[in-house]
């Protein structure tokens, strides 16, 4: 009998569009997809898991398909009074995705954890699919610029990314937790691929795999690790990855990102554009129209990145 | 020299009224609003205090003139979103309103008093007069039908008052200290009136006047002390006062809010229609126009008060 689970690791907006797209060609109980939490911050009192959130709202059909994130028909009216009370404004909370963090605030205050809540969500949501957060344990993403440390929101939100990032950090991490549940999936025998969804993999996926023991189970379920570029025709779609990677010294290229992964890439899943920029990619290499723009791209690219992943075993 | 300062006890919609209307022919510095707590709550994880806020609406402008509570312009996306997440719907909170929910909330969390946030938000909206709770303890509102103690939110606006009152009770009351200015002030030498605002006797002025030292110290301030009616014409102009009033088994007339408020009263403002309810008052009485409609009606009333207590003195 042939192995039926896919774990997907996953950060927010195009990470979201292929755990949708896996969501949709799967049977909702032969998908894990796995959250980055390393975004996770208190803002005016709340706790906001950004990854998480995106998630939630794109598997449940409540993105905003405009903005990527947030929820769609949104309106800003907390926004427009929350300065005159002296509350910060930066980072923009629509009025619908602020019933997200008032319950999940309440909720953890309460004393349930996160993966609790986001389960509960989910569910009263009517999402099949399971999102579990990395850990329950708290861990913080941490950017150096120079000699200064910034938290990640304020780099990601309040200064658009633009500070040189020199290094990474994820704080707390050391003592953090897989969840149990995708350990016991990881060690299960029954894991058919772990997907890396096509997300920033400094902020997005390495968070997941520094939690103790994370990459070592992925490495030892046997199952094979499949990668999404991110990248296309060098360029990241969205957000600072081939800045922050230019940054950091790497090349700034679908194969920078496949020797960042390093060992832990069996098939790398690149788009056309890129053919010549993987020619040295030890990972077996397929090739696909990576942009996912409608619908129908994202249950495709879903397809393509798990016939590579099941021919790495056949 | 004549005294100066105007001290007013008010609860929420009607009470604001009243403190508008006093707000607008005092300077800034001459009145200091003392606003009832005991509707204080803990609600979706926020502290909602529903008397502050009416006052901060309507004192600020900002208040919905068609419901009394709440904020003009409002919008309700939150409301619309919580359901469909587990969260409690039967309190309806605008999105415009739960940027003061949610800052009080932040701030209060930080180890601010209730009365640190209060004056920093009034000040930010640009509030002159002072707006100080009863006590920065928690005092709770709670109601007895029949066995049966209920929280005060729970009957006032999930039950929409339909339970029978047989008792009332403000919990914490013993342990709670008048906030320190309203003390300073009371014994300042220098307070020309205390005035009891139309608002309900038993939820709105008695947890004020329950606090320890409280009444005493009204009364040791020498001022004089006039209260509004909050009856006209044997109902109340809103909430349930003359139900409640019934259900203790008093007599629901204007009368019987002078007799509740006993030898605290100096001066009584009943409305033209109470003239013949008020004959056996002991209080100095004031006929006058006491329901508020427009801002001349508040502004109007506010003179005829202070008026009715500087009689009093002269």
């Amino acid at each position: 009998m042939s192995k039926r689970l896919v774990v997907a690791l996953s950060g927010g907006v195009g990470g979201a569009k292929l755990a949708l797209g896996l969501s949709r060609i799967l049977p909702a109980d032969e998908l894990l997809v796995v959250a980055n939490t390393g975004d996770d911050f208190e803002h005016l009192g709340l706790s906001i898991s950004p990854d998480i959130d995106t998630l939630t709202y794109v598997l449940a059909g409540l993105d905003n398909p405009v903005t990527g994130w947030g929820r769609r028909d949104e309106t800003w009216s907390f926004m427009d009074s929350i300065g005159a009370l002296g509350g910060e404004e930066w980072f923009r909370l629509g009025d619908r995705d602020l019933a997200l963090h008032v319950e999940r605030t309440r909720r953890l205050r309460l004393g349930q954890t996160l993966s609790e809540v986001t389960s509960d969500i989910c569910r009263r949501l009517g999402i099949g699919t399971r999102v579990i957060p990395m850990s329950d344990d708290r861990v913080r993403t941490r950017l150096r610029s120079d000699a200064r440390w910034i938290d990640f929101q304020d780099y990601f939100v309040r200064q658009q990314c633009r500070p040189v990032v020199h290094e990474l950090a994820f704080e707390g991490v050391a003592h953090a937790r897989p969840h149990a549940d995708i350990m016991t999936a990881l060690r299960s025998g029954d894991v058919r691929a772990v997907i890396v969804c096509p997300s920033n993999p400094f902020i997005s996926i390495e968070p997941i795999l520094a939690i103790p023991g994370m990459r070592d189970a992925i490495k030892a379920s046997g199952a094979p690790v499949v990668a999404v570029s991110p990248i296309i025709g060098g360029q990241a779609v969205k957000g600072p990855t081939a800045k922050m990677m230019r940054e950091l010294g790497l090349e700034a290229s679908a194969a920078g990102v496949a020797a960042r992964y390093g060992d832990l890439l069996d098939g790398y899943v690149v788009d056309h554009a890129d053919a010549k920029a993987v020619r040295n990619v030890g990972a077996r290499i397929t090739m696909a129209k990576t942009l996912m723009t409608s619908l129908h791209d994202r249950e495709t690219l879903a397809r393509v990145t798990l016939d590579a992943a099941d021919a790495l075993v056949s």
